[in-house]
């Protein structure tokens, strides 16, 4: 028995060694090596009065939708603006509550061509899960998100999980433009996949949307603007004073590390748990970020 | 043409005719034998100070939790307890914040063999999605709601889906009984079926605890007593007064109408949408009730 464990001690990430029985211990013993920053041009900060949701952008998956919401930050575009959206189990939204009499949108541009999925030529590295999914022939994760492909078309996407933030469109695919943006505040929107672009991943204050009071119109909207909340201010980390500016980093999903988190939600080393799931849907995987 | 738009008037059930483009087109023109009466008891009120939740018990697959429920609503058991726990992306727990003094269970029993999983036979009948799933070798609704088959082993059980309502247990499987309740507040928690019992649905009010303030303990526990919202009363609506007692129906889940619904939910018919899902998770769908 020896030899075996001695092999195993060699061949296998040093986080395993301990047979961790929690993420967090699988985090905690980490190499840094496994976790990359977030780009403070690809960080967003919107302000609310009940503290900062942060929102790591995909300039990978929808590089158009991200200039665009790049030029419409540094425009303080959104200051002053306000979540118009809070529908149960579906989307937060947040934008120009004003149809009559819109905020310009200065440089940034009105029509974007849909973004709503790429080559997989090129994409980030792909950690695929293997598991069967509803909605797509593989899922995983990419750069950091829940992405899906298909690769008999050669195109790969992101997903409506939890947490993602996509840009709202009328019935005309190239409507959209960044300046209108969701949060999925549930896990159940994949049907949203490839009819809308993501544009990245709400990774800090999702609750501070997704616990906003529910409004009472058709499709969530707040029936009177007091119900809405404003927004302060929705800013590239980039632009904030260094003092303001949040430093995270976020796990790499192509480590290691996220690989042995997949591995333990498969099969979870907790007494707790009588019937291991043996798999895992993509949207539910939250990829750590500290 | 006119002999094959014959047939299909013959063929297709009513609510199809008009080729409906939404699911509410769909249920206003649904026959009244579609929809069920909730049986009163079968129904749980709990009345929290922003209005009431309404639950409907499953005793199809957890007759035992549900006839402790009832033993337990019956005796006002809840009735100034609390909210407990409130995790974001997970569940809203309720039940008795007192450790040391715990509230008398009375004729209630403490310890319930686990019902996680029910023999296929005899069931309410099952209307399979027939799409993949992650989780489970098929997927469908069983008398109203949410649920999975094995058929090689013979066994049907709930899904974990938003709204889904479980008693909570420790590491004894045993260690359930109904008194501390949760509610699914996400559509990613289908890990945990067959590993605790789930008890029923929400099928008003979910937003209530949907969106509550999120506790900031291990696991979404309240720090402070003051954090946790108060539940008036708890009861089962056969023992509350006629003119307080909710009349609810819910779509049949084996009928012609439901199946329509998820025909318009895979292909949408609606200009919206680019990329059809063509496909449904189980937890994408709401069961109807008016």
């Amino acid at each position: 028995m020896k030899s075996i464990l001695i092999l195993f001690l060699v061949l296998v990430p040093a986080c395993v060694l301990a047979q961790p029985k929690s993420i967090a211990e699988i985090l905690a013993a980490s190499p840094a090596s496994d976790w990359r920053p977030i780009a403070p041009e690809n960080l967003l900060v919107m302000e609310l009065p009940a503290g900062r949701v942060l929102i790591e952008l995909a300039p990978d998956f929808a590089p158009r939708h991200v200039a665009n919401i790049r030029t419409l930050a540094m425009a303080k575009y959104w200051d002053g603006l306000a979540i118009l959206r809070l529908q149960d189990n579906y989307v937060a939204q947040w934008g120009d509550p004003d149809e009559k009499t819109p905020r310009s949108f200065g440089d940034a541009r009105r029509n974007l061509p849909p973004e709503w999925a790429r080559p997989m030529t090129g994409m980030p590295a792909f950690t695929a899960l293997g598991d069967r999914d509803t909605y797509a022939p593989e899922t995983g994760f990419s750069g950091g998100f829940p992405a899906a492909r298909d690769p008999k078309a050669g195109q790969a996407w992101l997903t409506h999980c939890y947490g993602m933030v996509g840009a709202g469109r009328d019935v005309k695919h190239d409507s959209g433009n960044g300046a209108e943006l969701y949060a999925v505040i549930t896990a159940a929107t994949r049907a949203l996949d490839r009819n809308v672009t993501l544009v990245g991943r709400v990774i800090q204050g999702i609750e501070l949307l997704s616990s906003l009071r529910r409004g009472t119109k058709a499709l969530g909207f707040y029936a009177t603007a007091e119900e809405r909340t404003p927004i302060k201010s929705v800013r590239l980390a980039s632009d904030l004073p260094a003092a303001d500016r949040p430093v995270l980093h976020a796990l790499r999903t192509d480590s290691a590390t996220f690989k042995a988190t997949l591995d333990l939600r498969r099969f979870p080393k907790n007494e707790w748990f009588a019937t291991p799931a043996g798999a895992i849907d993509v949207c539910n995987v939250t990829v750590a970020v500290r």
